[in-house]
């Protein structure tokens, strides 16, 4: 019972926030309260927008306030290629790559121990979208993780009759890091997915 | 330009918490918009209510809502021992040990080359709280880094004319470590606080 009640109410709050624990929770309240309250009441009142406002983009149900997010609003990108990734924020990592097609978000991966199937993921909803536009090209960019291969090779599947490119971001080492410390799985992807050095 | 306005703002307002890059900020609004909206309104109206209600109590100077805070207004505390601390949240980590004594937060500690000097940390009020009060021992619980020290330093100088006991929490080893990891300054002073061992 040290603080008092608006303070602990503050605390419990910012608990829900993913990665932040009890004592994160109270760093964050004590440093709002003694020096940053426009920055608290900022961030109330964009909470307080976002939550009230932020739906689902009709194409391809990332999040966004308007019927259609920026990616699916632009008209400069390239229409015959669709990216499906398993959440909004991938959406984010792949643009930031450069990528310029399409994007379509699964609610994450398959996952028949939790009772998620095609259906719980968003899959009927892809091939409606595949349907209506005119892609030549479906990349998969689902994670790299036992779910998202699955998912990946499920996707493939279905769609392997509609004589469309179905590909899959390429498995390796990753830049940056050193051999040694790269796990066994993606050294063999690395070599099995090995390509001539162009001169 | 990947996320769309409202969240972006969010996004951006969530990089005030401490600890909290761009990446971390993603992950927080994502989760609350994908899986927690309820968590997320709450979070909104704690922070508003917060930054609106809280201020500081008119004894102790720790953070508040009420006139005085729950260590002022509880009357089953001794009224003849008073811990000095630099912020709010030690006053939190003080009264988990068990110390049921009173309290004085100060504005952090003294730093002349931040222009900080005793005037500006609060230590006039102290001197009041100590005149309007009957403490017979005054424990300085400022942080154990040179600056805390020197406030720790100055504040038994001044108060040393007054007759009252003032004492400083003791540095030594923390419980739990190994020696050899243990700083040498932090080994001096457990050395030079030894104590016999009562059998």
């Amino acid at each position: 019972m040290s603080y008092s009640p608006l303070i602990r109410q503050l605390i419990d709050a910012l608990r829900i926030l993913p990665g932040v624990g009890q004592k994160s929770a109270q760093r964050m309240a004590m440093q709002m309260l003694e020096r940053d309250r426009s920055g608290g009441l900022r961030l109330s009142s964009a909470l307080q927008a976002a939550m009230d406002g932020v739906g689902h983009c009709k194409n391809c149900r990332t999040l966004t306030e308007n019927e259609l997010c920026p990616q699916c609003a632009d008209p400069d990108r390239d229409d015959t290629l669709l990216c499906v990734v398993e959440s909004p924020m991938d959406v984010f990592a792949v643009d930031q790559t450069g990528f310029r097609g399409r994007y379509f978000v699964l609610k994450g991966h398959l996952s028949p121990l939790d009772g998620l199937g095609p259906e719980a993921i968003g899959i009927p909803e892809l091939l409606e979208r595949i349907e209506s536009g005119a892609f030549t090209e479906v990349i998969v960019a689902t994670n790299p993780t036992v779910e998202g291969e699955a998912t990946s090779h499920y996707i493939a599947q279905i769609l392997a009759p509609r004589g469309i490119t179905i590909s899959r971001i390429a498995h390796g080492v990753p830049l940056g890091g050193e051999l040694d410390l790269v796990d066994n799985g993606t050294l063999t992807h690395a070599f099995a997915g090995r390509k001539p050095i162009a001169l």
